[in-house]
């Protein structure tokens, strides 16, 4: 099967001009088939204060009522998804922003309510992985938002992360997919004192052990979990890479089952 | 040929969630091949008022500048497009919200200074008929939003009913056009204080006659000149009509040369 690289950046890549042209640039030299999914970044939050909308918390937890979704859809379907396909194709990488409700490539559904309600949450029922082939077959690269609709007229929030481990899953039909989770480091830090420290190959049974033993911890314990369900369902390779690495053969971190 | 519907919406139809609803229910109506253009709408210019950024006139014209466009690209590219996308697809209509950045559709040029910089608006230079077609050949809606880039990383403000005379003119190589645009009466008004006074048919002749009586004022003007250079440059035909009447045959005001 062809191959396809899916690369996932977040915000901390999105906040900064400089080092969202330095993963563009690496992005685009990638060959081949791929696929671009970015998170959201600081861009909603600063808006949301700008225009008086408080961001609501139960438990830790953000909740999207609907002037927050609402200033979501604006700054990842808008603006950062339209300043990231103008970049690429000012490098002269032909690619096309979409949302879940675009052309319907990502229905989902409402988080259902157990302990918390948060609100205009979307959990991922299907990826129209056919439609996202026949973009790629003329060409053309995928820019994903992580904004979803659940087919009946109600856009929802949606965490990038698992965009990209669920459109893995339904690519791994038509590609041999590599996944990649692009972030700041070079890889996922055995000690976060010291960016040389990088972990080259993480299997599952290292994971639990780092998990107990607390060197991953917060964002770091999801972005873990991905990639191993990833791996489980469908792709090829997961890798924790730099910015400037993506398009590089071995780099970063290796998650191996 | 094939025919194909071009329907342009102006702000506003957008404003109001109601006439929205029953346009896009008219809409979805429409036989064959078609092709939504959409306007702004106020929810810029609420926005605006919200983050605390003036609108700048000169001359009774609006520029556009940084912190105007960021909030363009938002609500035009981001909460609109993707409201209509939703909800036509939530009515069965398989659509796709795309910028003119997005597979470079639509490239355009800052608008030259003479007497006035307008800021980051675009002025049109071409537009990629062949990609709206591959679109339309799957059997999806393409749904276009005002804002174009330069192909050098820069985004553009691009008047909706410009964008729709020029695709328009693009598409006319491959279909017949049919080019509606939809607006708040059931066609162009000879006495704007009487919703019955519909002109059926206008011909170039009087239109000018019109202007200088001034039955045809403000807005309603750049409108009718958009409406001739469509006929020139190969619409087949061009209708001002309402916005429950789009799907109809002959509806509103049809203009000939």
């Amino acid at each position: 099967m062809e191959s396809l690289s899916i690369v996932k950046i977040g915000g901390k890549i999105i906040n900064d001009q400089n080092l969202l042209s330095t993963f563009l640039d690496s992005f685009q030299q990638i060959r081949g088939a791929k696929i671009l999914v970015h998170g959201g970044g600081r861009a909603a939050t600063e808006l949301s204060k700008k225009m008086g909308v408080d961001v609501k918390m139960i438990e830790g937890r953000r909740i999207t009522d609907e002037a927050t979704l609402n200033i979501a859809v604006m700054t990842y379907a808008g603006l950062i998804n339209k300043t990231i396909v103008a970049t690429l194709q000012s490098l002269g990488c032909k690619s096309i922003g979409l949302s879940g409700a675009d052309a319907n490539i990502i229905q989902s559904h409402k988080r259902e309510v157990k302990d918390i309600d948060y609100g205009f949450v979307g959990d991922i029922d299907k990826v129209d992985g056919d439609f996202l082939r026949q973009i790629i077959n003329l060409n053309i690269v995928p820019v994903l938002c992580p904004i979803t609709h659940d087919n009946q007229g109600q856009l929802f929030n949606t965490n990038a992360d698992t965009i990209a481990a669920k459109v893995t899953q339904a690519m791994s039909q038509h590609y041999t997919v590599n996944l990649k989770y692009c972030f700041e480091y070079n890889g996922v830090l055995e000690d976060l004192n010291d960016p040389n420290s990088i972990l080259q190959i993480v299997t599952e049974t290292d994971s639990t052990r780092y998990i107990s033993s607390g060197v991953f911890a917060d964002g770091m314990i999801p972005k873990v979990e991905n990639a191993f369900n990833a791996l489980k369902n469908g792709a090829s390779s997961v890798h924790i890479c730099g910015i400037d690495h993506v398009h590089k053969d071995s780099p970063g971190t290796n998650f191996i089952l």
